[in-house]
């Protein structure tokens, strides 16, 4: 692609390294831009580097927090005993919406993954594991995604607190509320047969 | 969706205000650029802020350009006789990598569109007009888009003009070179036989 103006060119340039965002969206999302009032692009420069300088994590759950210890993890109405493991902050926001958790979460920060280079020491795995067990922690949910990488990192966790006096649970894997049993793989289906629950519990919504 | 900070909140609705991206896409563009080095993010605020305000718009043909005539007006070995009248700055650059067309542009900036409340006026026509009744122009190609809107910017320039002794043509409309007939749409079909060309210049290249 040719520009005519290094300006733009620069532009584009900057917007495609985001992920998803090819050379062509890139050009149209900054046109856009070009086309609105200026304060526009000074809003939308000014909030992405606010938010990069600015953010904080909280200190004891890692979840994106603009203040030390993060709403959640001060909530003194919430079960501190009951910790929720999960990836990333939208995985807290997709659990927060269900409305379904009253416990806390511990934000890795990603997965155990060799082959992009992200090993144990790159995750918030080491205040876990000394929360676990110099806290009153009562239960570990594991709430990673059912991949290789989710299941390693499970399991490296699993190892270095199985000492420690506290259950440790996994999300359940089955078919979807509403999917229709044919169209479901067969690991998925396998699962919500082995991992079948009483039936006067599957009625019940907390 | 709920926010657990307002930093991060900030930044993801201004994201969200380009066209085609919304709330969850915006979401993962942020936290992308939360991963990223912290430069990334000033790169890219910095290209965008300073692309909006020192971007130039050609003083003939209103192409983005960093100098008061753009590259394409300014050289001599183009036919200054011959405008291609396109929409936007992303058609220039669509014809230009065809490499068939050794003529000049005028980028109208938008079709007339009332509904979206686009008159002639906000449009670059009066220039255009000008143009060609005081300049040397031979022939104008009107290469906007075969919408509505698009025919009725054409018709208008060239009420305008029609007094002027020069040629106006259009772009051919037709099958796409590779296409099957099976699939293509009737009216384009029906235009393509309607304004079939000699065989003998059908494998002309310029």
């Amino acid at each position: 692609m040719e520009f005519s103006s290094k300006l733009l060119e620069k532009a584009v340039y900057e917007m495609s390294q985001l992920p998803g965002i090819g050379k062509r969206t890139a050009l149209r999302l900054v046109l856009h831009l070009l086309k609105q009032p200026k304060e526009q692009t000074g809003l939308l420069s000014q909030a992405l580097l606010n938010m990069r300088e600015e953010i904080k994590f909280c200190q004891s759950c890692h979840n994106i927090s603009d203040v030390a210890i993060c709403e959640i993890c001060s909530n003194q109405n919430r079960d501190h005993q009951l910790i929720c493991v999960v990836e990333d902050i939208r995985d807290v926001m997709a659990i927060e919406n269900t409305g379904q958790f009253r416990g806390i979460y511990h934000v890795l920060g990603g997965k155990i993954s060799p082959i992009d280079g992200i090993g144990p020491s790159q995750l918030n795995i080491p205040t876990l594991v000394e929360k676990v067990k110099t806290g009153n922690i009562r239960e570990l949910i594991f709430a990673l995604s059912s991949t290789m990488e989710g299941d390693t990192t499970n399991f490296y966790i699993y190892r270095q607190i199985k000492e420690c006096d506290i259950v440790t649970s996994t999300i359940a894997r089955g078919i979807s509320v509403g999917d229709e049993l044919e169209y479901a793989d067969e690991v998925t289906l396998g699962r919500s047969i082995l991992h079948r629950v009483p039936f006067e519990n599957s009625f019940k919504n907390t």
